[in-house]
């Protein structure tokens, strides 16, 4: 490579790993530029946004590339209030400032799809739990959670591409049985509740929208055999045998 | 009234009230209907679904009644997989099922709406820290909210309804110093998290979304000078006042 | 039964019901206590305390057979500035207030347990992954669970009864296999949450330790399947099935 | 320094740091020892526990120096189960492991100390807050904190250091009036959610229990504003004024 050359790196990078990384090149008279894209494999036909990091010349020097491959405004109502705001980001791309700033907002993003994920997710169990044995006659429903998912896409508070997809997933699998449960997480989500650390900032959704992935890939955690090992201790409690749990367990 | 005359509670009823109400009228041939709505204040513009429960023939007969208030399909795209599904779903309302279910579901969505805020919250809270002086030099950013916000409306996974008003509300007011972030709640997320306890089904961000409405309305809870009282005891700690609060906290 | 006559309700009664038996039971005269007690099977041995609740008076009356009950002083070294404070609350028996308060005060003395509980548990849950191969060489160790839990008994600031059983089950069982991790909750941790909700006092740890619970009764949760449905549909990440599961988790 | 010698760090130093430096110091023929200690400002009355990482000859040579600074077994009862365990654990200092140990498992010590300390501060809090105007007549009590906690520690299952250490503050404080409110936290807790989210375990009681501490350093957190102007937007909620919400908070 040459001076005056570019690097983009468009992956899921670490944002500290960016300036690490355009400091060391700086030198070489080489820039480097992060820029964080979200649209997952859905970006062909629903376009996907990109958040720009790095040296600013470099940035606008390749403006016209980020602005043919952004999305576009497309039929998106226009914010109130941004009429006067100049701004590339109604485009779908933006310049977030300097090295490691568009992986930053990018993981924030991410930490944020966690967070909205779970909310979801357990409002959907807490509906499909109201048909739970657990619960009085009469005060038990048996509720369709496919169509519930598409009215609340209507007009409602909660819609959003995130429902839209659960929607989708619902209207073809009404209980998910298609599904193990077994969730993975990317890195970002990490990241994010680590940035929220060394700032010093409540992140009680990020977080434990996060452990509850870490919980799904384990059989038993190491926490819940101390918990019974303490309730047999000062109780005597007994926990019943897996083959038990398979009845009382909702 | 009269025998055959239909009452339908359209407000933010607890779907306990609905079922005990609506046994009551059972023997005097009253129908009740319960009708959670979702829309808010943009109703109007955006239309808003409707959450219909009780007895299925009541429902049934006003049907034209709900069709009419309804939303219709619009121009929100068809889920895939939905192309043989028949319901009233896609018009923007649904007979969920019997007594209580209308605001049994409208219950969820809300809490449901309590975690999505707070996710996007969390996350522009540690966009917005990121300038924290906390922060090494270098790896310290100040970023434009305002911008950011409305690019992610671009493609994104977590473009939302919500996620509009936070950059409505953004673009006219970047720090959002209009707001006291003094936080209400309105009851059905409260009601949400006692429905995940008797079924015995986790909700941890529900609950903690919930949890820090609670904790914005209070000066200081009893709760942290309880930790301080054990942090001066055990370490001797002693833990500034609050003028020098100012100048620490974020 | 006859006036003044005096029913003891020992149990782990829900304080509501408290209030509304003691209530129904005034006109008859017979007076009605709510005494909840802490200390598990190890009361004989160790003592156990008694929050009690209801008619002042009856309570008077029965002083005699609650410091017979009682564990007295023992051994336990006095509080410093509870030199001059007249109460039983030192004998291991304290009357609390009106109907409910026995109750009541027991609630969320198990409400606390759980917290604790969970506290100690996720502790060693992460001593017990610092033998995870996510870890790079070097920054992996291989503890001994049994021994830290020991050592903690010996002038620590987390010293307690409830890590005292922990060292227990530890010492003859290093790595808790003897336990499924199934974790039953016997409700006052529920009723806890839910007095928290009506006052509007934040309780994340409580409800958190809670839910954990719940997940730990459970295969897998619905809400996870919402989650990799979700991820699929915007990622196209397959989960793996749960035999790679078992390899890949902890 | 000659080779041979030994450097004691005997404060609260990251263990990474401790395994940077030892294999720094590795070539000079230094000894370095990380020691996490726990006791407080209590140590000298009541003793405090040694936490020993690094080479274990070095260990071995200086035991005679922590066997002399550790409290011994004091009249602390023998864990049942242990009768035929060798270890210096009763002793009250334990030798841990390699380079970082003693302060990883010090540092654990301190994450489980915040999740302790918050379960007892929320159930403090909601046996405060039973007083609420927000509970209806006959459901609400006014309750004597200090003698409550008094209570507990005779005999109960939470019974432990950090009550008595509470019950000593309510003792003379019933109210913690002196106390602002305002909590720090030292450094250990963050690790240990670094940790866990290295390692991949779910750490939901220990990272709430930071976050609330963050929270309490703020007057108002930037994502409580944004939840303020979420709801404005879509219900025209209007969040009352600061002199409001004294009046309407706890």
């Amino acid at each position: 490579m040459a001076p005056a050359d570019a690097i983009i790196d468009g992956g899921n990078s670490f944002y500290k790993d960016d300036v690490r990384r355009s400091t060391m090149l700086k030198p070489s008279g080489i820039h480097y530029l992060d820029v964080g894209t979200s649209g997952g494999v859905w970006g062909l036909q629903r376009g996907y946004c990109l958040m720009i990091g790095g040296d600013q010349a470099s940035a606008q020097r390749l403006d016209p590339l980020f602005a043919t491959l952004a999305p576009g405004p497309g039929n998106i109502p226009k914010t109130p209030g941004r009429e006067r705001i100049k701004s590339t980001a109604e485009q779908g791309y933006l310049y977030c400032g300097p090295s490691g700033t568009g992986h930053f907002v990018k993981m924030i993003h991410n930490g944020i799809e966690y967070g909205l994920m779970q909310a979801y997710a357990e409002g959907f169990d807490i509906l499909c739990g109201a048909n739970s044995d657990n619960l009085p006659a009469g005060l038990s429903y048996n509720l369709n959670l496919a169509d519930i998912a598409e009215l609340w896409r209507r007009g409602s508070v909660i819609s959003s591409w995130l429902l839209d997809l659960a929607a989708t997933a619902l209207a073809s699998d009404r209980q998910l049985d298609g599904y193990t449960g077994f969730v993975q997480d990317s890195g970002e989500g990490r990241w994010t509740i680590q940035a929220a650390l060394e700032e010093g900032v409540s992140a009680e959704v990020l977080s434990v929208a996060l452990f509850t992935r870490f919980r799904s890939r384990r059989e038993h955690s190491f926490a819940e055999k101390v918990l019974s090992a303490m309730r047999k201790g000062f109780g005597g409690h007994i926990e019943p045998p897996p083959a038990v749990k398979m009845k009382q367990g909702l």
